[in-house]
């Protein structure tokens, strides 16, 4: 491992972190309120981190960062952002520990959307801006993550996209990284500025819109309001961001198709319609047992709501509008499972992934018939295309590292006093980046009560989650460490 | 599917079933309580419907029973059984409907447990030597599908086993069955012998030591008493069950090669040592955190009672001689979780199965190591030797159906109004073959309160989990029942 090659990347990324914090630093200078200093000093200490990384690293040359550095980029990348990230919410005072900063941090970075605050709305416009750009540069990095670098070093059967990312197919893979990255953060600043306009419209202002789009884009879900977005009561303000929630949890690489004029790069992916399905058949179901336990009695609140619920859960979002703790236990129990299926590959959404459950639910079911018919031939095929063995080997053992780590990190915070349903929640809200659990971190509360260890525990799980396992659970043994 | 064939295996079961319950109708006899007739009128049922099936069935030759046939003789058999074998507990007027004596049937035959009488002291002795019998003649049913029918018809990994079943190797298969049952038949036989001896030692009459015997080696679990073991409340009874429901949770095989005076082949077999440190990790957790809680003071008791529950657990018995709904909230997620690993590949224990578990837990840690040498030919191993891809995607398969049922039967149970800790724990408990769960169905309860619906579901949940899946699904789907 060539630490001095990752450190110059470190580098670069404190830096830019450190610029985008002018942009919350001008929401404090505006305002006059207390935060600026913390926002100044953040700003300073990251420039710093920065100096030092760059003088301790060497001169980076792309050719010689190796799959081990490759990985080690990645992973230290979110958790610089998020050290110098949490610096605001300490120094302001709004986290009381620097736990509680990290843990704020990384859920922003992480697109995951658990918060440490209590009391959202006493906070300055600048700290609560800044959370929602944690999100928005969270969702940025994974796009490019997700569909410009894992595709290519491996991880977790996401190879299968290798074919269909879009830009230029050059000898090296850094150029391609960066042109691939170009073409879809531009379809992601597109499809953010549309956002804003249409919340604008419902009646936002500037700082209540542009939040919301960062919390929805990159399927986070904090957002500056107590009550997330049951606040504005408006079923407008509802549909938009259901529909643009939706947006994010689809393969951004079918949005660009779609924008190049293929009208049917949605339709036509075998991904993009087992996740329509899925999310139409819940949204239906819940709708169906709303209205007949009564708890709505309108067909379309109890539309609205349950649409609502459905999309923020499986595209990992979090933004709520009712207290689902309030409804009946099948569609409690339901949210937990889209949680473990989340999002669709090359989305800001986490989870599984919609593609991996439809290959192992394929591979599951090729089993069978094998052994109706053990000396016929028998292949995995999704949407026409035979999945390699090896592919199925590869999401096969990414969902059972999800599985045991989801079991291992609920047992630990069951050792830390949680009850079940709170740590078996939290820690598939945490592993899977949706941010609200059950329990003592249900939808109306939050993560302040949850003692400090436990609060490593869930920020190393939203890592874990964010980063498709794999790419932490590589800098953890010792063999890549060795020369 | 020639189904004139499968019928004349089950009219031989039906027969062998009801001459089984001379043994239950002698005590009842004895007794002279008011279960005779019951008795009576349910052997004279039982070979009539061996008549009919006789005669409707064509003369077996097993030469042509195919793959489908096969399957369809095992599914079958377990709901035949449980079919005359619950008409007692419904003629008797133990259980209200034959919903209720149905369950109570296919939970013993499944060596699951799980009961809906309230009252079990108030019923005569015909009716709970029948109980326990269920237990051990499934636990026979069992050892002889695991070890000699499962791993030459290729169910989820269980080939792996191929080469350590004792018996002859003959060109065909049925021989080879007779002769592997009978070994292995005779090492059950012995162990439940001796085991009955030592619980008459402590001081059981020879009706309790017999039950209890049966509910032991089958990992069953059905007791005579309301208080399960803990009835007794001696730490003799309790280590003499606990170190019996280890054995029956180990593989045969291994009992016999060490009856035959191979000393160490218990401890030279990898899953053996794996379940060993489960089993022993698990019991000392639990017993330093009751001490440290003080739910006891005595080291001793802490001891017996943590190694009963994890022993009782972990090998899918679910006798109780303690409340764990008491304990502390991370020793009954650990044992939630023991319930999912389930015995050894060959025991009579349900759950996914250790051997299956080590399998997983390799894969997943190759594919680690694959990313960080992508060109590298790296397999996975298990006792030294390398797992073939063709079983690692069957047992990965295996794993996928299991937690793929799993959620889905938890799903149905919450829609039929249970809570989510009753729903999970009871499809746990009943897919694992374990007995109680959680909640509405903990160890101090029982299954009677479950509405007819779900007492269903949890009776499939029972059939499935014990054939290890794909028997019982493979009849589900149409390519089974086409020409």
């Amino acid at each position: 491992m060539r630490l001095r090659l990752v450190a110059r990347v470190l580098a670069l990324l404190s830096a830019m972190i450190s610029l985008f914090m002018l942009w919350p630093l001008s929401w404090a200078i505006l305002d006059k309120s207390q935060d600026v200093q913390a926002f100044a000093f953040s700003i300073v200490s990251g420039f710093c981190i920065s100096l030092i990384l760059h003088l301790w690293g060497k001169q980076e040359n792309y050719q010689d960062l190796g799959v081990k550095e490759a990985f080690a980029v990645v992973t230290l990348s979110w958790v610089t952002a998020s050290i110098i990230g949490g610096l605001p919410y300490y120094l302001y005072g709004a986290a009381p520990t620097f736990t509680d900063a990290f843990f704020e941090a990384i859920s922003g970075f992480s697109t995951t959307g658990a918060s440490i605050f209590t009391d959202i709305e006493a906070l300055p416009r600048g700290i609560l801006f800044w959370r929602d750009l944690t999100h928005w540069l969270g969702g940025m990095g994974i796009i490019v993550l997700s569909l410009a670098v894992l595709p290519f070093i491996g991880v977790g059967g996401m190879d299968l996209y290798k074919a269909e990312v879009p830009g230029p197919i050059p000898e090296k893979m850094t150029p391609r990284i960066q042109q691939t990255a170009l073409l879809l953060w531009g379809v992601y600043v597109f499809l953010s500025i549309l956002q804003t306009i249409l919340l604008l419209f419902g009646g936002m202002n500037l700082f209540d819109a542009l939040t919301h789009t960062f919390g929805t884009m990159a399927t986070g879900g904090f957002s500056p309001k107590n009550s997330s977005v049951g606040y504005y009561n408006s079923p407008y303000i509802d549909w938009v961001i259901t529909i643009f929630m939706f947006l994010a949890g689809c393969n951004f690489v079918l949005h660009y198709h779609f924008l190049r004029g293929k009208l049917n790069a949605w339709w036509k992916d075998e991904e993009f319609r087992f996740y329509f399905w899925i999310t139409t058949g819940s949204t239906l179901a819940i709708t169906a047992l709303l209205l007949r336990k009564s708890i709505y009695t309108n067909i379309f609140d109890a539309l609205r709501y349950a649409a609502f619920q459905v999309v923020s859960v499986i595209t990992t979002t979090g933004f709520v509008t009712a207290d689902y703790e309030l409804w009946p236990v099948f569609t409690q129990f339901l949210l937990l499972i889209l949680m473990f299926i989340g999002g669709c590959a090359g989305s800001t959404g986490g989870g599984i992934k919609n593609l991996r459950i439809m290959v192992l639910a394929r591979h599951a079911r090729t089993e069978l018939y094998r052994l109706l018919h053990p000396h016929a031939i028998i292949q995995t095929k999704v949407a026409g295309h035979t999945i390699p063995k090896e592919t199925v080997g590869s999401i096969s053992a990414f969902f059972l590292l999800y599985i045991g780590l989801f079991t291992l990190a609920s047992l630990i915070m069951t050792l830390l006093g949680l009850d079940l349903v709170s740590a078996i929640s939290g820690v598939a809200a945490t592993l899977g980046n949706i941010g609200p659990g059950l329990g003592m971190i249900g939808p109306t509360k939050n993560y302040a009560a949850i003692p400090a260890a436990g609060k490593w525990v869930f920020s190393l799980c939203m890592l874990l989650g964010r980063l498709e396992l794999y790419t932490v659970l590589i800098l953890l043994i010792p063999a890549t460490w060795r020369k």
